[in-house]
């Protein structure tokens, strides 16, 4: 279960909550393991909900659009029940045999009437859950602006309050499950970068390596997400789309990059130098990764984060770059390509063990390009361990990826 | 250009409306040509906006983090001025010479102060667009949920309304840029097709065809966005994610598919025989595509969208399906997967030259699965034109795609 059952019970004690509703997209998929593609497509427009009550959180009562009502079968076995709105036409022919998949979405839309609206099946469900006269955290992200103020008049004996940086703070800390496809992003991310790399010889485009890079996310079973690919001193302008540039000869590769795969993301960052590294490259490098090897190094539990990011930014002006500045070296990743905690030097939040965070101390220098470097650290109940397993040093190209 | 100035200008001018405010990704991108990937990645978090006066819409001034000053670059080259608020930090050295993107940057990141935050960027945007007395349509949909208060505060000489239907409205009338990226979009899906297609043996499974059809997608050049591909009855239930189910002899395939190129997007419908298609699908096909073809024929420069609506229907109900039921015939398409008109009942919208619909007739029967046909047609000034180059017909697997 992506679900940290014990963590949203606690959570929720401390905040004196006894309901939660889920409105966006990966808050709902946290609660249920359910992908709504009508969340993805339609952000702006498309309502899906998520309520759960303290004394079982993984028991949850889903509300679905009846088009998207067949997603429910992809829904944690714990989940409680359905509430379906709206209007959606599957046919039922008198005498055909059902399946246990139809069976079961049979008795959700047909055999039952979809509430009006989105706004009256998420009051059924709060009434399903008994939570109408209780305290109810809701997500206040999703496409309803006024849902807080709409469900207060619907159900004055309730008190509502905004829930996103309570459902931050349970996804903080990850469970098994989580680990394990973020994990899968990793390696799939590792393996596209490695295949990107063995095509970059001198003359190659920035956009034939993107695409490369792509297809090879694709090609992994995952979904791409973001492709920050940039050669050389395009690195300081680095989210530009990727260009007709042409590599150079003793040239480098800046990547910062990242996919989906089964609703998890991952975010790497490296520098390949092609041919010989300058010296300046060489020495920039030298303090990010001496800067990120102490962030690591003080990342155990117990420690706040923003102790985290002053030994970072200490160690990085002490060996090699005294003018660096820096608003964060890391942050959460998991369901978001940024989950909570940020490592900035006012997030005085201790470091717990299965929080999952991308430490980073990237530097942008105009008109030369920077150095970078970016892995995803599990805290253990010891201190963490790396999850990415590409190597951290300034490894050339042709080491990276032998040339075919 | 993305943006069509004098469809803008129109409806501006008959809505009373001096300037405008976009705050999605896909408006900011309608009116700048800049594909925000902070507004895509973070997408409840990142402020970006785009202000534009009535007279001038093209000249638009940005609103943009420090961190993502540098996707300025792509923008238009109508584009006014640039706004930027928050720290991000890019070094430039003593005795550094800058290229031309890099001077660029420099003047609006290094040889300017940032505002303290996004409502003072967007606020500085507007007083430079002399807006501060004048009648506003901001768009309410973006990740700050109470912008038009909060705006309405620090300008009380201004008078702020929700903006996001206008932009759909005036979003309805693509051009010429627009018709070229979604044909591209067709072009790519359609070659995705043709290669699944080619896949399809009895024996291979949803997963398997889902993992051809992305793969493809991404090798054209394009992101996938949505894979809906089943087998037969899975079509009914067809949006839980492809599975193991395996092809059998004299099944069919469902697809529901459609990719984003360049910002914009394409969605294609068919249903495709392996093997020899039963009675049933004939017949059900046949309706779903003479109701088709009718909201097709009566495409035309004036026509309501609701006639179109109600003429299919009747035309579905008439050949095969009497008992057809359904919410829309068909939507629009560009920068959203759906864009105004959708075709409804009660769509009383006159269809205009350049509009670009999806045009689709699904019924879905549980136990069977169901027959679909979805394309993209163009409205002209004559009549219209089918985008889609695939044959509209039930063509077998073997006659789409011959097996290697």
């Amino acid at each position: 279960m992506l679900l940290n059952r014990e963590r949203a019970q606690l959570l929720m004690e401390q905040e004196g909550v006894d309901g939660l509703v889920a409105s966006t997209l990966e808050n709902c998929f946290y609660m249920t393991g359910v992908w709504n593609i009508g969340q993805e497509l339609f952000p702006h427009d498309t309502q899906a909900y998520v309520v759960a009550t303290r004394d079982d959180v993984a028991a949850a009562v889903m509300v679905t659009s009846m088009g998207e009502a067949d997603l429910t079968l992809g829904a944690n076995s714990s989940l409680r029940d359905v509430v379906t709105y709206g209007r959606f036409f599957r046919e039922l022919l008198a005498g055909q045999s059902l399946n246990e998949d139809e069976e079961r979405i049979k008795a959700i839309t047909l055999e039952r009437q979809p509430e009006e609206d989105a706004l009256s099946a998420l009051v059924s469900a709060l009434r399903l859950c008994q939570l109408d006269q209780k305290v109810v955290a809701v997500d206040e992200r999703g496409p309803n602006r006024d849902l807080l103020s709409e469900l207060q008049t619907r159900l004055p004996g309730a008190t509502f309050v905004p829930a996103s940086q309570l459902f931050r703070r349970i996804r903080m800390v990850k469970t098994g499950e989580e680990l394990e496809r973020m994990e899968g992003a990793l390696r799939i991310t590792e393996n596209a970068f490695r295949k990107t790399v063995a095509e970059a010889a001198p003359g190659v485009t920035e956009r034939e390596l993107f695409h490369v890079f792509e297809k090879a996310i694709t090609a992994g079973g995952a979904r791409p997400g973001f492709t920050l690919l940039r050669f050389g001193r395009g690195m300081a302008l680095g989210q530009v789309p990727a260009g007709d540039t042409q590599l150079q000869t003793n040239d480098y590769i800046w990547f910062d990059i990242g996919c989906t795969f089964k609703g998890y993301r991952s975010d790497i960052g490296r520098v390949v130098p092609v041919g010989e590294p300058s010296a300046h490259l060489v020495e920039l490098f030298g303090a990010v990764r001496a800067g990120q090897d102490r962030a690591i190094e003080l990342m155990t539990p117990g420690r706040l984060a923003s102790e985290v990011f002053e030994g970072a930014m200490e160690r990085v002006r002490e060996t090699g770059i005294p003018h660096y500045k820096r608003h964060h070296v890391g942050h959460g990743i998991g369901a978001e390509f940024y989950d909570l905690p940020i490592i900035t030097p006012t997030a005085h939040v201790a470091l717990e063990p299965n929080m999952i965070f991308e430490v980073e101390t990237p530097y942008y220098e105009m008109g030369f390009g920077g150095a970078f470097i970016e892995d995803t650290v599990l805290i253990t109940e010891s201190g963490n361990r790396i999850l990415t397993e590409l190597s951290r040093d300034l490894v050339p190209a042709a080491s990276v990826a032998p040339r075919r």
